[in-house]
């Protein structure tokens, strides 16, 4: 009896506004039969045991529109999850099967291609976006960690502000949406090399929580605070990086601080998205940019993967946790059965930290 | 008899708008005794041959406002004329009289800091805005050429376009205000690396000399086109480095066709310098630099100047002008009496290449 229970969740309907469980979620409960499963080249069969909830799995679940093709380059066209498809994410997995001599039965990899389900069946031509955990590194740092934290999430704050922000000791940063989980990582990042790191966020409690837990030099409350002031009491000697993740007015009022060479590392501009174009905010002051030589950079995070600068983050990173300079936190979720669930309540504001799904023990 | 005379410029009074010969500037008739002249450490007297006639001198023109300090570094405190002072601005000297052991009598050089008058007492400290100028490449290339074009002027298309630009063969760039000085060089240069060269300019004449004289790709009049379908045409590829002169909503329309990973080189925004605040234009659509990983990047000269950058563009400019790859048009004006008029014309936009005043036989 190799015939085995496989629960996923495939995607009922395309989302068009905030995504709902029962309207465009649907949990299957399907079968594998590992054991007479015939591989092709280079194919896997893989346990998956944690899956990361990331607000980019969004974009996925979109209807395909050709005319807006250019604007979705975070997730092209054929990564778009048709409607009965498994929905596709990242997390961590143990390889139960496999034919590529590069990977053996028991290897801990993570993925950036699973489908929300407790086994995958990945075909051919997957395994650049497969990733080796190293086992050595369990002792001291809990698994759930490579689901996102130690793997794609944290290389993006770590890699854009390292090579994009340029950190120096003494210098002056200023995060918005400081307590997410990007600006929360950049912050104590910051701190370790030495910066003045100032954050705003948007309830007296996450301003606390930068205070006191993560220790920025300062941070405010943007809704109960004028941002130019505060700039000009926090960031007396100018702002030297803006880890922007917010647009719009705060961009404009943030350029009025930057010094001459500053840098602006451009993670997301999370106030404009959902605006019709008319009510967008016109920034004014970009001349600025010119004024001071300052440089303002997009990226993503998959220039990054597979890099030496991943296996430096790696580094690093596994070091300033064991360590305990980084403070981390995570929510656990039990069960395949509630990732829908756990994936809507990531836009409703309230999270600290990355949502994991636990699919199965380890 | 040792005491000559030595004509110079001097600043009558600080102009608010366009500046005009016979309010702001006054010709002084001086004299100079270079024979008895006791010079301190490291001094110079320099003969003064060609005066470069660039628009950010007039920076340097005005009254000294606190309160807009920051926004005026391309011309600190420091650097800003006083009334009665003689106008400092760039150009190609002899040495005519030293006590510093890194420089003879005889040697030509470029400085940053030459008063616009006929010889210049230069104290101490002030070597670091000297550049030698290489005799041997004078049998080929007028000396000219030194003022401005193969030094400073040249240099900031030059080392903007490779450091930021990073232009790749079969690229397609697209240069606002491609007719100036600055837009000319960047079009020719991305010529020879291999580029599609697409150039927007204010007259029918100027858009013949893009495409007749410079071998442009494409050009065209932005005042009788509209930018969007221009760029829809000319740019079938999409825009991987967009030249940015001009600023305001040419950048908001040309944001809309760049490409994953472009570069925009801000080298000025010129249509919003001078209007006030609530009367310039709000550049609604800057989160596509998030979605498209989009670098936009401001410098200033002086950030390459004595660096290796520097010699890899004299090397460079020198070889292309001597193989004919680059067309470069300047307009010589003669005698130091007629540098204020040559200034003032700069900014009546008629002037295609730089305005050099020749000072004195060589």
């Amino acid at each position: 009896m190799t015939i085995i229970s496989n629960k996923g969740v495939v995607l009922k309907a395309h989302p068009k506004g905030m995504p709902k469980v029962d309207e465009h979620f649907e949990l299957v409960d399907r079968t594998i039969d590992i054991e007479n499963l015939k591989l092709g080249e280079n194919e896997f069969v893989l346990r998956n045991l944690y899956l990361s909830l990331d607000p980019y799995v969004r974009l996925t679940l979109k209807e395909h529109e050709p005319k807006h093709e250019r604007t979705i380059n975070k997730a092209s066209k054929k990564q778009l999850v048709q409607i009965g498809q498994i929905i596709i994410g990242a997390g961590v997995s143990e390889i139960i099967k496999t034919n590529n001599p590069n990977f053996k039965v028991g290897d801990l990899v993570y993925a950036l291609n699973l489908g929300w389900e407790e086994y995958s069946h990945i075909k051919s031509d997957a395994t650049s976006n497969f990733f080796f955990i190293n086992k050595d590194l369990l002792k001291d740092i809990p698994l759930s960690y490579f689901a996102s934290f130690i793997k794609r999430g944290g290389l993006a704050p770590y890699a854009s502000l390292k090579y994009i922000g340029k950190p120096k000791e003494g210098e002056t940063i200023f995060v918005s949406a400081a307590a997410g989980f990007v600006g929360q990582l950049v912050g104590q990042i910051a701190k370790i090399k030495g910066l003045r790191v100032v954050g705003s966020a948007g309830s007296d409690e996450k301003v606390d929580y930068l205070l006191n837990e993560l220790k920025f030099d300062a941070a405010f409350n943007y809704k109960k605070t004028d941002l130019n002031k505060a700039l000009s009491e926090y960031c007396p000697n100018g702002i030297d990086i803006y880890y922007e993740n917010v647009g719009g007015q705060t961009l404009e009022t943030v350029l009025n601080h930057c010094n001459q060479f500053s840098r602006i590392v451009v993670c997301g501009m999370i106030s404009q998205y959902n605006l019709p174009f008319n009510e967008k905010y016109g920034v004014k002051n970009l001349e600025i940019i010119f004024l001071r030589s300052i440089t303002m950079q997009g990226f993503i995070v998959s220039q990054y993967l597979g890099t030496d600068i991943q296996n430096e983050f790696e580094k690093d990173f596994t070091e300033w946790i064991k360590a305990g300079k980084i403070v981390y936190r995570e929510k656990v979720i039990d069960g395949i059965e509630n990732i829908a669930e756990g994936f809507v309540n990531l836009f409703d504001g309230r999270n600290i930290g990355r949502t994991i799904v636990k699919v199965s023990d380890y």
